[in-house]
């Protein structure tokens, strides 16, 4: 697996009344994981969008264990297959920087789509070769 | 299955660069709907936090088909299994109103929880008669 | 002034840990105001963007009362000068229903915009008769 | 003038359909900046909270200039007058990296509330001098 690490500080805007963050904002979180690992790929996603592609969400799942609270260091773990088939999956873990608790686990599923006809293609080559040079990196 | 119904209008604040409600938010619309459901039974979720239980979520998935657009009227359909486990499971369905497309399903596990002590326990009698209720008068 | 109100039932989504509407989350409040309001005028925002104008936010402000909680459910009501200048203004009271408590008062100024070349033009001739139309219809 | 800068990377969920930074979430952003200049002053606002104090939002403002988009860089400039009243005004300006411009200028207004009873109470010795140690120390 290609991975990547990014760290996140929770804000009151992420919370809910429970004190805890909103369960829908930790799709957020995995957001800011696998856009941070395309920016590590040494490709943005904004730049493959101008390359005239897009990762649109088919599929997002979230488990959720300890709670991440306000002011909470986190780090965000993003997980990739290196063989990417028709439909990209993405796997994230979501853990406390002070005692190391897992707060959430997940995935999400994407497809991958020509913007100019929003047609779903497979992914093209210098995708593929961009996670395949990053994963032979960090073997 | 006990069922219920209820409308969303989506806004500017909804959605993101894509034009589409942005995944996160889907998770928004299901709490919405949820929530509803427990008002429709006769007991808000609000009224449930006041006798001392809570829902925390364990899980959530959602399934993206076509997408909810600005301004769209969307249909939140929720479902539960009238026979409550330990964990209670709700499933959703979200349509659009002008042309009934299916545009995500998705569903939430949650446990429920004595907020006194923060132990999670098996849903209380007056919570399975409420539902046990509900679903005998839509038979 | 032409006004109108429309309700909103506060969820879980929109608090934060203090147990109220997190502050920005007003800014939402005020966006679905102003949009119910146009529908009213026979016109949602949606076509008025379909006629190719958009009408971008240069100032909000919002001023706190009383804490919208949970489950409240709120009246937004939303307040337009008639007479339109460059700039429209909208203005915006948030109550709670159950004791009528002011919970906000704001304002939000739109500039008025042609999508098609992105320059700021004046209100078309279509507008500002849609508007002074539901005045009189409102006297 | 007390001044604090910090970064933040515009994400798709931040964004809305007109492919920019959706107006409440500057909100977002000022919170960020505020929140970052307390840890600076070497207590962090969720530290203020354990010490029995809260500063709730009265007012917010917001002048918004050219828009935020999608992955830029921000930069959330924070700052807080040394001599501090009963209100606590924080002053924001947020500029993008690439091309320094100005996206946008506010400032919210912030009572200080003692917790325990809920009342609103002049800032307490240790947070003025924590302010004024900090002034002195970027003169």
């Amino acid at each position: 697996m290609v991975t990547h690490k990014t760290a996140y500080r929770v804000i009151y805007g992420d919370t809910d009344k429970m004190g805890v963050v909103y369960y829908a904002n930790y799709l957020r979180l995995f957001e800011i994981g696998r856009s941070e690992m395309f920016r590590c790929f040494g490709m943005s996603y904004a730049e493959m969008e101008d390359e005239g592609f897009a990762l649109p969400v088919t599929e997002a799942f979230c488990k959720y264990g300890a709670s991440a609270r306000y002011d909470d260091l986190l780090t965000i773990e993003t997980a990739l297959e290196p063989e990417i088939a028709a439909r990209i999956r993405f796997e994230y873990r979501i853990l406390r920087d002070s005692d190391e608790a897992l707060l959430a686990t997940g995935h999400t599923v994407h497809a991958f789509l020509k913007i100019a006809d929003g047609k779903v293609v497979r992914p093209p080559k210098f995708f593929r070769e961009l996670i395949a040079r990053h994963a032979n990196s960090t073997e």
